[in-house]
């Protein structure tokens, strides 16, 4: 009793593990790509099946393959894109730059299913591909998987990590605090503004993510081999991306042009770019916060984060901000990715980009991270941040930066004198500007003065009328 | 007599060459700063002179300074706006990360001229700098350079090249060609769809632009020292904003977030972002074309690109593909700025993003670049490009794929067959169906098999009805 | 029957899974960062584990724990060195920047496996983790895995790739073809000379990455919390590391400087620009191949790279170059890693970097890439290519630029005159040189054209003597 | 009187500027590439004019040309080496891939001087590039203008900077201060061992550069137009090479294969990544420096950089961090730049990588960046620090984390409750030691918590006998 069974394809015969569902060419690939020991993402073989299904059904409705065999396949299909099967899906993601070897896998365990419901036989090129070619179908899938990652995990990652923030604007809006510029003490903000910023970065972002959506929501299915639409029948790119529209929920489109859609991936490059703005406005409020809640007692210790795990091995009692780290190597991360799919992007030539599966791996990552990040920082970080008040406001009525609003009266110079006096000789702003002579001697009155000295005020931008 | 002249500060006296119209901080950071030899792009000064100019307006609008002295730094900001005073702009872009010693410079020579103008003294913060500081002009002064640069300059570039690709889409629609895909031998395209998709690329670079576009349009004006638009008066972001509007013809907006717009540049890192995606989309037009140019008679031959210089110091009548070849390397230089701007986006801390003079050089450099390579590829390149149309037709002819559409008569696996065997035995495709019989059986007609292998025919996609 | 135990820490009670041999802090971390859903890699596995083996072994000896005590713990340590015990260390690699959780997760499952084999309580601190901190050990780690890789996988693949490609060298040494630069035809190269020269980029690649290794030799060990060593007896770092040196054959040492080795993770920034350039050698190095191969009608079709699969799912016969396009794909890669490591290397603080799980992600990850695809392209692609001798001399010699050794005779003018019109009558440039009279007149003799057009006598660089 | 004159080439005739001393090829690139505005740096023109000189040299020694004609164009190469004629070079750094039209305005400048200087004729290719091609020319200039700046500038700096954070780590050798770890309090450490922490960091970098230089050294003369050093005379190489060596003091050696060398660029990619190892270095020294040095009331206050110049156009007194800003900044350039060289490096085909000038432009960029900003931050900042000593060490006595040296006394559990206590009740460590009874029960003495919680012997490292 043998753990293989022989399998052929049109170069001829190969072993397969008696047990595998995937067919010879999966087992081809299998064998040529021990490469990276990493299989695509589960998202990335959800897209498949969920193509696949489609296309039978319109390959059925059309009469490409007669309603039985249609039926069998979208049946088996559609198990796929339950993930289901994603153990019959092991080849490795450096592979063919097309894609072939996945599509094939897909076609081959469609095949092998469709078969065992339909008790006759099913062939994975001239059946479940039919009407299709790897480089319409594998393009399209990663479009297809990177829009419903997006559209249900990270827009509301970040639309909820947006809300978060923008509570802690409302809870915080009257803790005033100094300003810092270039890190040096600035004049007084308060901390529910520097929360509202942070807020409308990932607002901005929610704008940019989605924006770029809208290049990926064009699909290249039907372009098949090289973009013409060899070997399809009239309507079927038509009615297959309308199914997939219904399927999924998102407004899929047929591309505008196929041979943009298939010889480049511009769209994912461009998807990737604006991921790599989320990540980058989530590093500068990750870092934001970490030094913010540094010390207790040799740092700025102007917050508290919530304690989530000891933080160290060695030190007793130390509690380290480890979500906001987490935060920050998930933007280096995707900075990274970013970096390979704009490398990867820029490598297509003439009627396909042969880097296709290195393109999918770092694109679903990348939205998987920021999806998955962004709810912690919310939930586990932003929403138990409690602000250390008096030490805010004690660090605001500090800074020589409050001397700011004399400009008006004193001039620029004086006040600069002012500030580098009180500095020098330890005093407060107040104490200067009256040694100095200047409510003596009329340029400002003491109301005018103590009005121009209040750090809550300071942080009202001026209203009109 | 003296080649210098004593100017002084707020930290004291500074030695300034006699000719300068700058002062004591220009020339402080002139010594500070000896590192790149480059100051700032003169779109960059011009912006910031616009910027002074509309302050100094509404400045005199709302009473903070007197009218006349409004008009003379307004009128001196009006000339450094047509870059008629670079030459005193001798900062080094490698600066203090606000950029205040570049707007200090500004302040300091419009002052100068304005005193000139008015014939009394004029102060660069009291007066020029009145209600604003560095850290809303000078990222202001960034949006507005990149708005105009990629309004009036880049775009209209794109959209020539996309229209001149256009072109030949149309010029070349009957071109029939070997489609390539992994390099290899795929079935047919024409000639004119290659340009069309090359067109569709540059048609999405064009929205991919104007869509980032909208973001850098939020300006930080009006937030002064740390976003809470502290010493500015009521109404003055409004005002001024709505001149730059005008001067300009850009829907300049007031940042929605001040906070969000000083703290943090995410939107030229978007701007930087989609730049790259046009970037990727420009260098694999530009590697196609140097691909189907190759030759003349050990490469591809497909197309000829115009002669525009020698192509050898060494081989005679040597002629090389130079436009796409300098389009490849902006190419490359504008993904290295997108990685500088990345970077230096990601390192803001608090109220300021402290990398601001290298963020402005890198998107500033990015847009020009661009803007001139995609005209000079549109108009010394594309719009000469000949076909070689015999060469063209015989390679579509001879590829192995255009076996492909008989897969529906024979199956794929029988389709390999034939291929392998025409390639092996060096016949056609027809010879070898004829051979193994399928005519004399009845599995496709003649008449069936020569529509089938008809090149021309197998571009053009299938419609409905 | 509970599925779960009760573990404590120094923050109070956790529930684990009974069968889990890791303790409290494991299990936070598990539940803190569902992130990417990627452990640790097995080669930083197996690394912590020596680390904690020799470590006990010190301890043991330096009388900081009984020896029994550090007997079990080393063996425990081993089991996990030899990866037994993957499956219990869950935590996800984006975490806490210091990798604190891991190493903890190291301490409790080596605690709890000592535990069983002592029969009494070992504890993941005091006893595990003593002499040591999170912040020594876990950078220790990735530098361990990084040279073990790179000396047992990435130097002997490399190796074995420019061995395969100087047999190519010399096996194709006298195959003349055309050189091509800027892709244009240029004078004569051999086939030879060409895989000797990538066989040189590998070799040098050899030399980059060794040389590279040398900064990751030096160990942070021995430095725990800060770089100072607190609480480390006299001697531990010395002996520990001297140990690791001999269990693994690899000459590791102490830090030079402690507070350079923990606050800055340099040496791996380096290592990973070095594995940059092996990636972008690689790169050029596949696409020539992937450019030679193309074909087989409408390409190139200078050589023929082994079939190892069916290329396309519609187009039947196809066959691409599957392996130099997962080489590309794996360039990518390492590319968009090295981005990573550089964002997270910059990122350092005072004391320590906290992005050490992420840098050892993708320094892991970058090295596995290259070592297995290098092997690949040695094995299934460059050993098996053979050359397509005619159409490389018909290349060479219908070249123009063949035309330059007549430089010297005619000057390079009039040669660029005889190349221009050769190749606008399609006439030799040998015709062309008789018809403009050149021998009859003198310039050169009928022998000395011969000898100068002889195309394989172009290849030969001219020698002394 | 005309402003033009005609000149010509072999492609027909030009109309170049009266006064210009270049000619033909030179003007149809200043025509055919406007794009970025910037010619050449001067260091790669110096180059050009050096690699010039040392050919006609051996030219003439090796009678390709008379001894006269050698003189008169070695003299003039060796002006243009000077940097006399900067104003000549007038092509855009995005020119074609190879350089030929830099190489043929150096030929063409090159003639014209000599011409003027001998009296006759001289040629462009015929005399000045004689045994040269663009090819093996081009690549060598950029190589030597690495090496030279590299030897000259950069290394020097960077070694000035080491020496000067060495001073500082003796300075501040006493100087305690509270470890950092997350930003989190951790156990003491001395300013100057952070200080010796940044020297080695840059001790390190000047061994990466160093290293990589090897592989620079390698040049490609020789080669000409694909390596195989078509049209030289035997010896020239060796040759000209060592008179570059006696010329520039380095010890240049011609490249042991010359297909590497022109196929790829591999070893200024190399040389890049080096770069940008130390400038990962400086921006981790610098933003150290930065956090330091915030405050002056609202930040940590633990040292003073030296003022350098007013901060704020608007916030009187401020004082900024500029120095440390512009570093940062530099190294974002530096990584972009390596971007940069990568994505050029990668796109090498056969026998020539035609990314040549963008390649130089961004190395010879990074190396200025980094050896100027290197001597500033050494010499206007880091040796004008002083320490704010009192605060160090409260902040070094109040960090929770010095009861570290306690769990060898009471165990990790225990020593993490002592700490909590501490910072909840606002005690000390030892107060609490004692509260809790360790003292009264035994545990250790009064004299051993002293010695344990003295926070200048927890920096020093434990010693062997």
């Amino acid at each position: 009793m043998s753990e293989f069974r022989i399998e052929h394809d049109s170069m001829g015969e190969v072993r397969v593990p008696a047990g595998a569902r995937w067919r010879a060419q999966t087992q081809r690939a299998v064998e040529n790509f021990p490469i990276s020991g990493r299989p695509l993402e589960p998202s990335h073989i959800a897209a498949l099946g969920l193509i696949k299904a489609v296309a039978a059904e319109v390959n059925g409705e059309l009469g490409v393959i007669d309603k039985d065999l249609a039926g069998a396949i979208a049946q088996a299909a559609a198990d796929v894109a339950e993930n289901e099967h994603d153990a019959h899906f092991p080849i490795d993601v450096f592979q063919t730059g097309s894609g072939t070897s996945s599509n094939m896998n897909a076609n081959e365990v469609i095949a092998t299913l469709a078969e065992e419901r339909l008790g006759r036989p099913v062939h994975p090129n001239d059946h479940v591909n039919a009407s299709q070619s790897s480089n319409d179908v594998f393009p399209t899938s990663i479009r297809v998987a990177a829009a419903i990652e997006v559209t249900f995990h990270l827009l509301p990652s970040l639309t909820h990590l947006a809300e978060t923030l923008h509570a802690k604007e409302a809870e915080f809006a009257q803790v005033v605090k100094s300003g810092r510029t270039h890190l040096m003490d600035a004049t007084p903000v308060t901390l529910g503004q520097e929360f509202g910023g942070y807020a409308a970065q990932v607002d901005h972002g929610v704008t940019r993510v989605r924006t770029a959506l809208e290049h990926v929501l064009e699909l290249p299915l039907g372009g098949t081999a090289v973009g013409t639409g060899i070997n399809t029948p009239p309507g079927f790119a038509r009615r297959a991306i309308a199914k997939l529209g219904e399927a999924s929920g998102i407004p899929f489109r047929e591309a505008a042009d196929h041979f943009e859609a298939q010889g480049a991936q511009d769209s994912i490059v461009e998807l990737s770019g604006q991921l790599k703005v989320v990540a980058v406005s989530l590093n500068k409020i990750a870092n934001d916060l970490r030094w913010m809640g540094s010390g207790p007692r040799a740092g700025l210790g102007e917050i508290n984060l919530p304690d989530l795990q000891p933080g160290s091995s060695i030190m007793p009692g130390k509690v380290n901000p480890v979500i906001p780290e987490a935060t920050t190597m998930v933007a280096a991360q995707v900075i990274g990715n970013d970096a390979a799919i704009t490398f990867a992007g820029a490598s297509g030539s003439f009627e396909l980009n042969v880097q296709l599966p290195v393109i999918a791996r770092n694109i679903l990552e990348s939205i998987r991270l920021l999806a998955n990040v962004s709810r912690l920082l919310a939930d586990r970080c932003v929403a138990g941040i409690t602000a250390n008040v008096d030490r805010l406001r004690e660090y605001a009525e500090s800074s020589p930066s409050i001397v700011t609003p004399l400009n008006r009266y004193v001039g620029y110079e004086e006040a600069a004198k002012i500030a580098k006096q009180a500095l020098a000789e330890r005093k407060t702003i107040r104490e200067v500007v009256f040694e100095r002579g200047h409510v003596a001697a009329g340029t400002l009155t003491e109301e005018q003065l103590d009005d121009a000295l209040d750090v809550l005020s300071m942080t009202r931008p001026p209203t009109e009328g």
